[in-house]
């Protein structure tokens, strides 16, 4: 049964146990089937299906002022991206998301109705990235600042996860997903500029409610992927850290990054006042720096079938010991393009 | 291979990544053997082993000011407590440990030292009250308070799961481990008696660093317990929930308490300036009231011989409709013994 609050109640008039009650009872409604879970919330564990013997375990953790504002994410945007992050890493080792958990901390004076909103993304982004798998347990405290850890968990159903560090010289480098339209979203909303928040409406949705390309890391792995990777910190870092797990270098083709680049150039331009050059340096930053879109980065073998969604982008190579990041763009590297990796 | 850090090092000057690789590297040495654990922190996700195909999920949060205050706690205590209070949850399903997720919220001021001594805090805390688990992943991120988010994970080993909904009347009721030596610990702490606090420095202690009973929780649960839970609330609030959950009452002995309030009496004592009404007061509040000992509340048949470390404290009656708690002692509603269960 799912009670509605009225537009007063918090977490302190409340409680937390009762916010908590209601919170949870948003979470498996509608279509959620929670097909893994075998104890769900309520008890002191939740027991969850791992049919294989195997679980494949991730967390990550959100922190208001750092990894979100609320006047920029709403608390259903807020959930969603919960799940979003998450259920992105299960996917990047070749899984298939079964179950989460999430610990949150709210200031007491948060709107229950803010905390119901929150279920909602999280069950709803549940149902749209990875249907079958559900929110089993959690835990509300209180703060003085909104913190969001969530824990998920996933099954291999008996294949090897898809480590970082399988890429081997002469695989192909694949992207799954978007690139740089988070990070485009971010510098929307840090313009202030309402006009082209509106106008990018979509972009600015992607850093709101990412949309990882979660089926995409099975299919991966059927066809052979020998290295995975949830891009979380942008193409150039988190490529860096595949090639550096793996002891090779990869090397990125400029041309195969043009379709990523022109989907954000005329928010670029707009962002730039139209200068040519900005508008270029905007658009190779968000895409080879911007994190949060969550797609997937693999190798596949130069004989394999890239599954549907994946684009190839460049080939693996040998570690130079000269290169300190082991990732080269049209063979110069990335470092050496007068360009800031760290800068989102 | 241990860095050991500088004393000037903090999470600002090494960055979040550096921080966490050296608080990492501390997790995994000595003795830890990991023996859940197929494959370890660095990658997208851990994967751990669930050799009956099923896991148990429980997760617990800590914050600074509301669960904890690190004038009264150190981070290796801190560490320590984030375990304890959670692998005791594994063991009230009747369940082993096998692996922990840490996300770590800290000021970026905070030392790496500080982050090191919360590592030795989880690992010497799953050696001594979880052998064999370890601590698989976990995330530390930036911000103004420090939150402590652990998910952890157990095996039920081919059992099923001790729930709180399956007492039957004329089962008895037992407990394993201390009841309100944290209480007493905090009361003491609280009263900022320096004194005190090092003439009782056991009782405060079990508040920093508690010491769950964790495998009686799988010893329950081959005895043939009906259903457990680890008392976190305090024992006439959690005996209240399983009643509740169970559709019974729980009927309390007195006399079966006095052992627990004898080995608290004389910090009651101190505390109250020799008042013997204060003190019996007192020493009930803890034993009834106080959370945080992380002890077993379990229900067996009366047929079954019980664990050696379990002490029958009352027996499962029928719930009466009149009773609001279900919970009675010597027969008198829990409720009408003019005692605050809310206090603590």
């Amino acid at each position: 049964m799912v009670i509605e609050s009225t537009a007063t109640d918090t977490v302190a008039s409340l409680g937390e146990n009762e916010s908590l009650r209601r919170t949870v009872s948003r979470l498996n409604v509608g279509e959620i089937a929670g097909e893994w879970t075998l104890v769900g919330p309520g008890d002191d564990c939740a027991v969850i299906s791992a049919p294989d013997g195997r679980v494949l375990v991730t967390t990550d953790t959100m922190v208001e002022g750092h990894d979100f504002r609320l006047d920029w994410s709403s608390w259903f945007d807020l959930g969603w991206k919960a799940v979003a992050t998450n259920v992105s890493d299960i996917a990047a080792m070749g899984g298939k998301p079964t179950s989460l958990v999430v610990a949150l901390v709210v200031p007491s004076s948060t709107p229950i109705s803010g905390l119901e909103a929150f279920a909602d993304g999280l069950r709803e982004a549940c149902l749209a990235l990875a249907p079958g798998c559900s929110v089993v347990g959690g835990d509300l405290a209180s703060g003085d600042l909104v913190v969001v850890a969530v824990t998920a968990h996933g099954t291999l159903e008996g294949r090897e996860p898809v480590l970082r560090s399988g890429a081997q010289v002469g695989d192909v480098v694949a992207v799954a997903g978007t690139l740089g339209l988070a990070a485009c979203g971010l510098d929307l909303l840090l313009s202030g500029r309402a006009d082209l928040v509106a106008a990018w409406d979509e972009w600015v949705g992607v850093q709101r409610r990412p949309n990882p390309p979660v089926a995409l890391g099975v299919a991966a792995a059927d066809a052979g992927a020998t290295s995975m990777l949830d891009l979380s910190d942008g193409l150039a870092r988190d490529a860096a850290r595949v090639a550096k797990a793996s002891g090779v270098s990869f090397d990125l083709s400029a041309s195969a990054l043009l379709g990523f680049e022109a989907r954000v150039e005329g928010a670029a331009q707009a962002l730039s006042g139209g200068d040519s050059v900005a508008t270029a340096r905007l658009t190779r930053q968000w895409v080879l720096g911007g994190g949060e879109d969550h797609g997937l980065l693999a190798t596949f073998p130069a004989s394999a079938v890239l599954p549907r969604g994946f684009r190839p982008i460049g080939v693996v190579g040998t570690a130079s010991p000269g290169s300190v990041s082991g990732v080269t763009l049209d063979g110069v590297p990335i470092g050496e393009l007068g360009w800031d990796s760290t800068s989102h």
